[in-house]
């Protein structure tokens, strides 16, 4: 295990390097002399100057691109807060395997690797209204098997998950790390019905009731709450940092996860973008408090990393017009005048 | 030419065919069995109906993807309402020849064909302060030349343009047909200062004193206040329709052009999406005018159809869901319970 202990988990989390601001520098004078108005890519200038930054490169490049997906059980499951029962999670570990689900489609679409990895499926976490999800070798297990899952050489990663019941999971989180109560971060997941709704808020505020009083401590808040994929989210956003990639977050249940890695460094989530607001209401909640705003807000709601795979065509769009557009003076365009 | 008279081209614009509802019904029977829960894809599930609407087929294609630039110059611009030259409208068709400018990058990453015509660029229009920008005969030519760009076997079709002081034009046809005087309608365009932005508003406030009383006859605002581009993006629209191409708006310019056509017909742009909000701030006014909700609001204001361009990535990743995702029955995947 990377990680044997809390203690080592937390030093990591507290050691991280930062981007290569010459690099950046470079890339955003490079964007100035670009065939175009100053600044009239908007966001695209941004992810190229990003790019740039994170991988330590004036022209960045996207030819190792990468996806984990990572996937567990909830005990929680039990008390009937999903849509799906809970052999859903290994059957889409199936459907992944035979290349039928939508990260499927959408990795190939944005040119980037799918490495899905299942979390001791056949042993849910614990209700965590209970006990707590996971103990702390089971939590250090998950964080470090998502740490493992990152190759240090890659130009561009995203996480995803798959897991019935973690929409539960990741409200509680938010709720004991940022507040508000259960029913500003409950929604209807994979959509429940107003029955499944409720049971969703009583089985938050029963976690918060029992767990509540570890929120100093927001490892063990995630140990207590989380859930295995999303500890494995965290430790895989965690090594992207430390080997210095970019990485584009996906929905809610992938911004929850990382949540505890904001709470004990506030520049934690330095490289990261965040690839859309979640159709789920949380997610909107949830961003400004990491400090990000979504490149794309277009009701997505299906996790597996595919709202990062979406916005990896716009990190392509961003870095074919940063690297392949001519300057003013090599094409022999006025500059601007007033 | 296509159009010889105003009478034709008013004949053809409401003489609009629907789409396909069968195919849509079809697509969405689709959408509702694939291997994720129901509408979880948001607009993505959107792309992936109105593709199958607009092209006839339950399972859509995106082989022929094309994007049209249509290139003018502005009798306006001598006002001084850029914040560049007129003649970098020529040396920018120079740059899309010889590959250099963002669309160039934008179209290759979209796998779409570009297009690039320029239309009388040696001949500007007159300064709608003084005169209308076109005569008829102008108007009629530069309409015909953009439906005659479009061909009919094209699965997604694009519109961009480029003309030193074309946002002006759009902002006095906005003004024009939707009221709320210039300063709703007038931006800072590809960069202008505040004089510059002061002049804007002028030439625009002269434009509707003296062609204000027009607004009746929508082509007729057309042809006094906007620009061969912008004329050209209005045929072209009408053609994607009359052979029932789904096509992606561009931003500020292009739906101002096409602004005329839905005044003669409310339902003319039924085969559009909007591909973004640009960041030129007119245009977040005049979409709800139109219908249109964007796809994408990341700042983009660069015109020659780089938003559409980025769009089409959308559309792609839409499709290769729609497409090559498994059904919960062909993964052996449970379906929602509850």
């Amino acid at each position: 295990m990377i990680f044997s202990t809390l203690d080592d988990l937390r030093a990591a989390c507290r050691d991280l390097p930062a981007g290569d601001e010459a690099a950046a520098a470079a890339a955003l004078a490079r964007q100035a002399v670009l065939t175009k108005p100053p600044g009239s890519l908007g966001r695209l200038e941004d992810l190229a100057v990003w790019l740039a930054r994170w991988q330590g490169r004036a022209i960045p490049r996207l030819d190792q691109v990468s996806i984990a997906v990572f996937a567990g059980n909830h005990g929680i499951a039990a008390r009937g807060v999903s849509a799906f029962p809970i052999e859903v999670t290994a059957q889409m570990v199936a459907n992944y395997a035979a290349g039928g689900a939508a990260i499927n489609r959408l990795a190939e679409t944005a040119g980037a690797t799918l490495t899905v990895v299942p979390l001791d499926l056949d042993r849910p976490t614990a209700d965590f209204t209970k006990a707590p999800a996971m103990d702390e070798g089971e939590f250090l297990a998950a964080v470090s098997a998502g740490y493992a899952a990152v190759a240090p050489d890659l130009d561009l990663f995203a996480v995803g998950e798959m897991g019935i019941g973690n929409t539960t999971a990741a409200a509680a989180l938010c709720a004991a790390l940022l507040g508000g109560g259960a029913a500003r971060w409950v929604g209807r997941g994979s959509g429940v019905d107003d029955h499944g709704l409720s049971r969703k808020r009583d089985a938050v505020e029963a976690g918060l009731a029992r767990h509540g009083a570890k929120v100093a401590d927001p490892l063990a808040i995630a140990a207590a709450l989380g859930g295995r994929e999303l500890a494995a989210m965290m430790g895989a956003t965690l090594a992207a940092r430390r080997h210095r990639i970019p990485m584009l977050l996906d929905g809610y249940i992938a911004s929850a996860a990382v949540l505890p890695l904001a709470r004990m460094a506030s520049d934690a989530l330095a490289h990261c973008r965040a690839a859309h607001c979640s159709g789920e209401p949380g997610h909107k909640a949830l961003l400004p408090a990491l400090g990000l705003v979504p490149l794309l807000d277009i009701g997505m709601r299906l996790g597996e990393g595919t709202g990062a795979a979406v916005a990896m065509l716009l990190a392509r769009a961003a870095l074919s017009c940063h690297a392949g557009m001519a300057t003013f003076s090599e094409a022999g365009v006025a500059e601007k005048t007033c």
